[in-house]
């Protein structure tokens, strides 16, 4: 089948090729035909050789279930990236999204959704109503990973908040926040990131206009840039919360003396919930066909990658096609 | 007065003087004649140009209260470092550890304990029982300190938690958790350091011995070290948390990647309460008696803050000495 290939060893690690080897279904496995599939930072660091990955990348997808499930035949689904034993001790402790045994689709261990075809546990998978149109369904999955920001940290409308970085997975989680009524503002530096954010009725503040005074009760840093990390520090108030929600591939330099200090807590965040993502997008309440920067035939995979890590774009989608 | 004065501008930072001007008692201080002071790690980064203080350094003392207050007059006490305004929103929200004006027992803005008087407000001063001696009492603020962490991290029979770096600030830390009756594991390099914790029947693990398997529910940082910090990473069990309890002068390489994925939380830790810590002492709950490495007159203060930071050492104590 047609799939882009990540390859450490090699110099340009996103190739595409025509003849990678269909994925085989394992036992509660479905094997999905994948109709879109959406491009993150995650996959951007993959490619640069993050998590020493290789094989097909690719964890945001929306697709069709052609077989191994007779409930879910011919149904359009979004899918769990984790892949879970459901047997370890974070499994048994309802944390299977941390389950030491998972694949994860894409990004560990597993092959992912820049190709024809895919395959999932059924159990993995989201029915998504016909409301939601492929090009918003695509987004699912990091629309789930911005509701987790409020699942595990919630705020009302006197929480002061931050998002540093309103890009792809950004731009989400702003929106996600604006909908808790919390004092919200959204902090970067590209013009159209900041412009969607207005449109949203959220406070856009470009980052050289910020006057950090340790006020903000959560900042959300979703940059990815050390730069951020360090903003987020000087804007949270003491005894606040940093999230931090980026793919981070290398060491940062960090200044951790006012985390001491200050009492701060810096959390990692990463899955979320599905349903609530795919209900946010069948209510329209979170808009994505504005964050949509492009989409390329997966035969031009190497330049959709390129086109994606360009600042100047948000989102770049691949469409597989039929496999011939 | 007799004193120990660090100035960045100078080549030697810490000095003994013995002509630096006496402290003024502002409206509701009191003047305390030190009886004894300790070092601790904090002193050392000052004396390298941590927050660019000048003046006495020293917060960790015991001294006998000789101005400024009736019924304090005669007594021996300890005090709490954070001098605050009770007006700005940290300390409306009752979290005047971290009041916007504070200024800070030889840390910030404040002369400290490394001389013979100092001046505290007198709401800061705690009584210290007479079952208390001097050599236990100048421990009260770092163990105040590691109380703070079982307030901040409540902890049971069921929870696993390791302690990295048992010296002046961990050894105190890990005897308090040892109390909470958890699973506790303390971790260093230095024999004696590891030899008092088996004392205190706390399971004492050398460093290279230990074996990383993401299984720590809480793990608390306390050496210092980038290399610490660095293990603790990979000692916490995903969702798990890691408090930092060293002053981290300048910057540290720190890999974010785990943070994220694992959703680890990092949590700064600083003062804690002091009734706590005198009572702890006091019925004789924790041992500090083993951890003084030296005692030095005040004009011998630039051989000791040597002595505290030869890693051989634990506490290194200055007795200043009556004023003349």
């Amino acid at each position: 089948m047609d799939a882009l290939v990540v390859n450490p060893g090699r110099r340009d690690r996103v190739e595409f090729v025509r003849d990678h080897p269909e994925p085989s279904p394992a036992a509660g496995e479905v094997t999905i035909r994948v109709e879109l599939a959406g491009i993150c930072s995650t996959d951007l660091e993959i490619a640069r050789g993050y998590m020493d990955f290789r094989g097909v990348p690719g964890h945001e997808f929306v697709g069709t279930v052609i077989a191994g499930s007779d409930s879910l035949h011919g149904r359009r689904v979004v899918g769990e990236i984790n892949c879970v034993c459901s047997a370890c001790d974070m499994c048994r402790a309802g944390l299977s999204g941390h389950c030491r045994n998972r694949t994860v689709l894409g990004i560990a261990g597993r092959d992912g959704a820049f190709a024809q075809l895919l395959t999932l546990p059924e159990r993995n998978c989201h029915v998504v109503p016909d409301e939601v149109g492929d090009r918003q369904a695509v987004f699912v999955e990091p629309l789930a990973a911005a509701v987790q920001v409020v699942r595990q940290h919630p705020v009302d409308e006197r929480t002061r908040v931050a998002v540093i970085g309103i890009g792809r997975l950004g731009s989400l989680i702003a929106q996600v926040l604006a909908l808790q009524g919390c004092q919200l503002e959204a902090i970067d530096r590209n013009p159209r990131a900041l412009a969607f954010a207005e449109r949203r009725g959220i406070r856009a503040v470009h980052a050289d206009d910020v006057v950090p005074q340790a006020e903000h009760d959560l900042v959300v840093e979703s940059s990815g840039s050390p730069a951020g990390l360090d903003l987020a520090v000087r804007l949270v108030r003491p005894r606040g919360t940093i999230v931090l929600k980026s793919t981070y591939a290398g060491v940062a330099e960090v200044n951790l003396a006012p985390i001491v200090v200050n009492e701060i807590r810096l959390v990692g965040n990463r899955c979320g919930p599905f349903p609530d993502a795919l209900e946010l997008l069948r209510a329209g309440k979170v808009e994505v066909a504005g964050l949509v920067s492009g989409e390329y035939p997966l035969e031009r995979g190497v330049e959709a990658f390129a086109a994606a890590a360009d600042p100047q774009n948000v989102k770049i989608l691949l469409r597989p096609g039929p496999a011939s």
